[in-house]
């Protein structure tokens, strides 16, 4: 299916931002095109570790970023941050299964495998269970985005690079991404971190102009079925 | 873009069969919808290693097949088969281009690199360099197709492995992929060589279950924009 | 060794059913050449997550199957099923290693890695350990089985990818392996659900073909000491 | 060896202007950290198939970037261009040692064999022979660079791709190795390609991004030793 | 940075003697050369599992040994030995933060990601996390290093192989390395066990040959900065 | 079947002492044992690249060095050594295809596709060509061996890697397989030197401990059917 007749798409985000940095852009193309697009924020920021106030701010700026964006409905999972690991896997397979479930989305996007956080290894990991096509269900579209200051701090040769096969345009749709980043005024960075509006504009050239578009966002298919 | 609002696909074979075995049920299926479909047919069997009617037979058996299958136009590029190793990489990149070109596919099938057969991999080098995203122009989706009693036979661990990520549902066309191949009686090999009719069929099955369709046909998406 | 000649094998199942899928051709094979076969079945369906009867089915089933296959003899570990992350990796070491000392197998048989199923690579990752070639012990050959509904399922590129090296011929026990599997009949699903039985025998009959057998199961050759 | 204490590099690029593409800040810092920097042009473009003035126009342009870069010496190899595929593998391997044992270079840098042109990836094949530690010999630091218009355009999962471990900061280079790359006026072309000078400051500012850096170029090391 | 320019060097080590069978002669190159060398020891053997001794003994061993290597100093994290599984990734990761924020190493050494040894792989994680270059902080260079008894013993094919790029040459060092590894009298084993001296001497024979020196040990590069 | 049951072998090598450095203990074992044992030597010397006496002096060292191992009959195919690429791959495929027909061996030795010499890349493409289990024929095991000098010398990450899952145990036989590579006078080399005796030692040694033999040659298998 192209992306412009998505009827829905799911996101799932480990933490509040990573679905912008990953997919911003295609966020609002598929809003912009009719499609019922839904973020899942997979964990929260507990008090004890981050302090009082940061879960309250994490969604505080989601909530404008998605709005910039376009999205339909945002789900909260709720799950402790920086510590998935300590969740059983069956509870987080059971989670996404009934999002899943619920919303019907044809296709779904999850973070990467490769990236260096834990917490995103294992909502790949869980995602992929609850994304299976048993029994004919599932999403007939599952990709794989690739999120700054993750992505490429892991370890060449030994943990998954991310090789993208897909490019969405979205010379159309790159300022909104950049302007629904800067809602995270908790998350940016100057130049040169690769949270940096700087480098978010870099990546979208180069990811762009590696199939002759002015802005591109890049993915790994992981399965479709058409 | 998908599969059933394909304008133009190209599809190209080292010998006249392979594109049958990996895309025979997709052929059929955008014929059905509307597509153009283009076959490049990119050797021919010498006479000295092959005999005088080789060439001639393996013709008209893609004639019959093609018909069946709905294909537009069967384009003969008539390089030597198994010699394609004694063809300037820059003269088969040129005559891909051409037909690249002049037909400007959106959609492009090429052999699997990891193929046994050496004329299978040079065909798939030279695709991928005329297929180039250069100046926004180059097909907009690129996939290998898998071969029976090609893909099958290399070194495990060594050679690329085909790993399909996108599912073609032929439920409705593989009684027509396996009529096709029955076309080309001078290939056809009893059970259980990887050539017969049964193996074609228990593919096919293989493919489908894996996505609880009856029938598909596995691909590796290699490039799309979109 | 060849394998009409092992002297016992050990077959290291997640849950029941998976060493029919993945081995139950070859299982009957072994049997039939007078080797040992033990089946050591990890998990059982808690009742809290699955309900009062599905343990009970289960081994009622598989005690039909392994009769059906001539094993010599069925090892319940008991770990919960679908919670093998919240069991702690050396308590499942220990387990694999002393039933790998009590029955000292010259042939192992695991899961593959790649499985979406976290079970499935836990156990695999466990019995590795369990198998190390320390002091001149563990078993002389180690083999990874393919397992339907599980193997096709996970993330192309980016977890492992079952690469078979290995080809045991069962085209005289592919009929007893279908048989056994039909005991589960808690399991079997309709075509073209992949654990139906057309998609079993459509696997088998591929294999097979692609080593000009009528049928054979796949394996992946980890290690072989002769 | 820390960069700055190199004592001579070579650069072995296929066409000119893939040094300055891959390595022209880190060639600038080497130059300017006072190492011997040369530079060997595999090919030259042939009057047939290029025209009559493409061969000398490229010679003028890398003259004056050279010049830019403060290159010590330019080697022109003379190999006929997009058709390193007609030239015995020995010649060239033979070329390249020569140089190599002309020049005892302990910095070598080779274009990356995941390269789309087949020109690159025999570029790499030769030089890694004419590199081997044969006998003590050969650079104690080998690095493949990336290309752009070569490296992105290749098969993803399937030929090998760009995954870079080292990061030579060029922060202060990266507008001399911009200025260099404008001599190739032949070359240049505009936005979104990726032979522009936007595409080029893109790259640099991300592979800078993911080190911290204002600019980087990254590469792949192959051989060090020390 | 060239080894003997090392200003300061991170060892991590799972459990004792590892550091040694990875490390050993290049650690003590680098005390020679006036780096300051730290190891860190993972986990501690708990009394319950490995009886009272175990833990008392491998530091005494340790004590000895990094005498030996000219060692800095030896910083015990004290996680339970053969359970990292238990303790929380984030719990690991701190630890090894504070450690890296304390010491700052110019130069890491991890253990390798594909070693049987779950302890190993835990490592490997929470330090590539412990190593991030964010903020433009963590170490110039990250190493992998080889450990005899793990990195062998795990499933080619599916799990990441040892494949050094980086080899530093230990001719005047072998001998203190085995010299060093004698202390760990509780660790040795009679070849030919993988944790003989024979064998570690076979080992670096092997490494230091291919790159023509008498004895090398082998790396893996994950990063380095220049 | 296992090794010591094999009934006729063929070892392909691409030079004469290829065979030996891989495979000499095993084909020792293997003659010891009753099997019929072959080997294809590639490759000449040319006079014009090698001088007068090379080829004739690798076949008298070759001659002296299969006596040693007991090998039934040595084939020579007389292709151009350093020079397979200007041979037509068909031409390749042919030779060794009779040279399999004639012989039918059940057992054949590959060099490893990831050595530096291209010759080595060749002969294994077309072996593994030859060795198609068409018809049901070809060989029932596969094996690919290790080259000292040519195997560690390639790039890491970017050309296959040899990791090996079958060990062979030499422990018998080593000595002979030193001294029938100490026939090849004209090629051995003082340590540290990769064709050293001391490095064929180390490496057998190695080999070996990881399988807790005291030798061992170690291979990658490619293909079994059984």
């Amino acid at each position: 299916m192209a992306l412009d007749q998505t009827r829905c798409a799911l996101i799932i985000a480990p933490h509040p931002d990573d679905e912008v940095l990953g997919c911003g852009g295609t966020i609002k193309r598929l809003a912009n095109a009719g499609a019922d697009v839904h973020i899942a924020i997979v964990t929260k920021a507990g008090e004890e570790a981050f302090g009082p106030d940061v879960a309250r701010i994490g969604r505080e700026e989601a909530a404008l970023a998605h709005a910039c964006l376009g999205v339909r409905a945002t789900h909260y999972l709720d799950f402790p941050a920086a510590a998935l690991d300590t969740v059983p896997h069956a509870t987080m397979n059971a989670e996404f299964g009934r999002l899943i479930q619920t919303l019907r989305p044809d296709t779904l996007f999850v973070p990467f495998l490769g990236d260096v956080h834990r917490d995103h290894q294992l909502t790949f990991l869980s995602a992929m269970v609850a994304a299976r096509p048993r029994g004919g269900q599932g999403p007939a579209r599952v990709y794989a985005y690739e999120t700054l200051s993750e992505t490429n701090w892991y370890a060449p040769g030994l943990t998954p690079a991310f090789i993208p096969n897909v490019y969405f345009d979205i010379s159309d749709t790159v300022d909104v991404k950049i302007a629904a980043f800067t809602m995270f005024s908790s998350q940016i960075r100057a130049a040169p971190d690769e949270r940096s509006l700087e480098t978010i504009d870099a990546l979208a050239r180069l990811r762009g102009s590696t199939v002759h578009r002015s802005a591109a966002e890049a993915f790994m298919l992981l399965r479709e079925i058409d």
